[in-house]
């Protein structure tokens, strides 16, 4: 039986996901689709076969809709999670799980009453087949414990629209999310420092920034942030322990030798970068609803976590990149895990 | 509406074809399954909910199979192409498409009688992302006009029942279909030399082989088979233009740095390999087939040309490396391009 | 005319100095040698024709010394290059140039009195090809203006001997200066912080530690240094612009494929890696000596901008990693350039 | 004592080795030059404070030279090493040794008639850190028996001067001569084909070229000839064993991120890519000489096999492909080793 879908939110990025559990994850069937704009939400519904709903509370009560997909505008998150949860439905909701580490905490506080996990948020990179494999190194054993880790987020640029917090809140999110689980080690302080400005750029944006991050473990964390480093799409991240290091690759590309150069193109876009963590990250989580069972990936505690410590980084880079202690409640102990 | 694909052989490659068409690729649900084996036939299709035929004809002629897929052992490929093409049905053939010349030649005649193409033959390698990048950088003439080729495809080991000829019939085979696709173009001679063999093997076996083909626009290539190298499945082309050359990648894979080395694994097996090139090929597969069209994947010719290219292979190893002229009739215009 | 050198210390580096200038490049001849070990002088300077004189004074003043190479232990590098200086001679002193800022301001005001360069101090990175190519792109401007530079300076391990100053006295002291020189640039701050320390180490020992430095134009530089890595010794260096980034390359290796790893070796030891940045280092010098013009390498002013930022970076981390403005003196006309 | 070199033929190639063996190698002395054109004989002599002699012969017996450097016209080489052969003189040779396997085989008998090795002949690749590490690798056994060798040798262009016979006489005799010594193995055959001839040459050459060589032990080796790839100048080399392979690298290069490109320059120039072969192919010939041994490098044995194994390449290209035994004589116990 497909799991029915419900997705409140048919922007740019809720099509896409829809495309996905339409076209290329299978065992799913997109039956209801919610937007503020009734006419998109008509639209999209329209081309795959679904029901257009008014509200999301519709779409979350319809007897149609087995799971539901939050795509919709950041603030308006927490409210469907929310409500998914009072419904009892499986909810998957794209990152931030909310705007404020307080609604992150009343959902926490809701599932914990529901009393068995019901929420992912949509950080795609624990899906990512070389963070996969170099978590797998790190946790044979291979390069011993890890110390340090350095990373980079490159993109080649961004609308005028982003803003300096963003650095934090919608690019080294990523990071900061994957990191606790490559790990499985929390944050504990940020700090966020601004080197000479790059001046292709919008003069009220501090790009790049450079974010370090401490864990529970003493794991010292660099983290450059560079949204308009015009080159192309760039990720990297070396995890340095007491025996060795691991990398992770670039994305595979064929080799190219011409006039006087040896080389392989760098992608322009993060779509292509995280296409297979996206299909993976869906056909595990219809695999996981479908087969009964909690989600498997990263959870409300996880939203809540990458939400402190991102409020952390942006107080930092408000008050000059003082160190800034993440203020996080203790881990429940109905998230499992350490991180 | 779900395309209907009924499977002919239940075997390794049949089940994992019947697990990609089920789990991976959506657009598909498999309705029938036979096989030799009665009762293997049984279990895979009651595992998926299909129906049991007793036979490739009565699967043929089921009213619930809109398409054939046929991975049962090669000598019978023949009797159920040419079966699907009298019923007017797409059928994907695994490859051969058929074990001689005279068939392949029969199924190109049968389908040309029909009159629109309903074979596909299951090269994988054109649904590569390394191959079909290779192919863009040379279509887009950035390396200019191809003029030699340098392959490689060496396995860690093959068993007993591996002969010589299999080195052209089972391996060579996948770069023979590839580079006629890669390059727009024929192959006319085949030579295939033994150079001192590896110890490593069973008696009988001559490994590695080196085969050197020759194209209708006089491109040079050399093909290195080298089915028992241990250390790995390790697939190399390089592709030298008048201004530049062109090589395939290295899967990506996790860089690691221990005890002195710097290093990344390589892989043992050729599923990982090329893992997203089947789904590639089955996604494409199925959607030209739910479009009604015909399918854009290798044609029968293709299965043909491969087939007689392979023949005069096996003829120049057996020959102590005579080169020999490839024995194909005319191309028809019914299957359109050059090679 | 070959250069006359005179060797004030016969230790390791000493004699590794002399094997140089005597079987390695051309155009300089070791005429005489003194240690505090007078046997160990004798020894070396019978080795090789040379006169073993009984103190740095002697060996400044003879007539027989066109230029003095000081290879002593660090506290008395100071007394010997202020005496060379006031016989007018060239004289090549092993970092670092003395010991305390103080003396080095001295060495500094004494070869501004003479009224031109006399002094070269040993900072052989400078002559590595790798940031040679790395200058070159930057200065093209191929990279835009430079903001961030990461770097990793590791090794396998260090004798107990090794304090935890030393990691910016000995060590980060090398990217310190190369760093100058590549940026064209003044750092301004240090601050030195120390993750999880490894356990394969000496009890008394923060390794690793990573130092942030940031420059006169907002360039923030961070640099790992991990003396106990235990895989190799390995240089890392990556300079991120406005437009590009680029980085220093691998020592080339063999590439080998073996048992399920592609890989190459890497270094175990910092005289391999700089091997031919020591040979050109001397070469270079020689022949600024043997042309009777200036030095072309590091100066004493070099030399003094290196022990006042390891200065800062030493009391960074005797003050659990507070940010710590470098105290320099304006630097005088009389050195040219900006950093 | 420096050791005294007279240098025949004071042209491009000569003059490059008479400023290494005066300003890079330590330990020798360019005591006197000739050249058919005696006033570049002058020239250069004069630049150096070398006597400038009328005739090689008069150059061979002079009592100020030590050790003799053959760099004239190919034609002359024969006559010059036998001159000093008979004067019991060390003698290093360009590539060729002679430009006849007949004169060849007159250097190797007076040579033994001599009693001790005094020939080297010219090929630098042996002195390559690369080829080393890879023979390192091989003969450690970490590949196992070798089995196939893929080499390249590409040129970006070449001058109208360059015709067909000279991609084995003057490009293909380098890697002839390193696999032999590689291999420790004998070449015994020759084809070279003719694939596409690149349309970026003059008319008369045939470009590229492969060629194919087998050695004693059935080691299969093909090498693609290509001195027009526009590119620029690349050497590959990987070697196939029984148990894994070793490449060499390409040389060590800074890696630049620009513009949607990952890459590194490509060299133009052999010059650069050997640089460090050439000089300690000199330092190791002079110390040799100077330590009164015999010559370590090539020998005349080794310049002999290189002629007879071009000259069958030749013949295979000018008779269309075919495969062309190798006609050499047995190798005589004086110049020890296997190949």
């Amino acid at each position: 039986m497909s799991v029915r879908v419900g997705v409140i939110g048919a922007g740019m990025i809720g099509q896409d996901h829809i495309r996905r559990l339409t076209d290329v994850v299978t065992g799913a069937t997109v039956t209801a689709v919610t937007d503020l704009d009734a006419a998109r939400a008509g639209e999209v519904a329209a081309r795959i076969g679904a029901t257009a709903l008014s509200t999301g509370a519709a779409l979350i009560a319809s007897p149609d809709v087995d799971a539901v997909l939050v795509t919709s505008w950041g603030p308006t998150h927490a409210e469907h999670v929310l409500g998914a949860i009072a419904a009892g439905k499986p909810v998957f909701c794209e990152k931030p799980l909310a705007t404020t580490a307080e609604d992150c905490l009343r959902i926490v506080e809701a599932e914990r009453a529901h009393g068995r996990r019901l929420v992912q948020v949509g950080f795609m990179r624990r899906f990512d087949p070389g963070y996969r494999q170099m978590k797998e190194v790190i946790d044979a054993g291979s390069i011993g414990t890890p110390l340090i880790v350095h990373c980079a987020h490159r993109n080649p640029t961004v609308p005028d629209a982003y803003v300096s917090a963003m650095a934090a809140q919608d690019t080294a999110v990523h990071e900061i999310d994957v990191l606790r689980w490559l790990l499985d080690d929390e944050i504990v302080s940020a700090q966020v420092i601004t080197p000479r400005a790059t001046s292709k750029r919008f003069e009220h944006l501090k790009d790049p920034q450079i974010m370090y991050f401490e864990t529970a473990n003493g794991v010292r964390i660099d983290l450059e942030v560079f949204v308009n480093c015009q080159y192309g799409y760039d990720i990297q991240c070396e995890t340095v322990g007491e025996e060795g290091l691991v990398r992770l690759p670039d994305p595979a590309a064929v080799g190219i030798r011409t006039t006087g150069r040896h080389g392989t193109a760098v992608l322009q876009d993060w779509k292509g970068r995280f296409a297979d963590a996206f299909d993976t990250e869906f056909r595990e989580w219809i695999a996981s609803v479908a087969s009964g069972g909690e989600p498997t990936g990263p959870s409300s505690w996880d939203g809540y976590a990458a939400t402190v410590i991102t409020d952390a980084a942006v107080r930092s880079l408000e008050s000059d990149g003082t160190t800034v202690t993440v203020d996080m409640k203790p881990r429940p102990a109905f998230y499992g895990g350490t991180a």
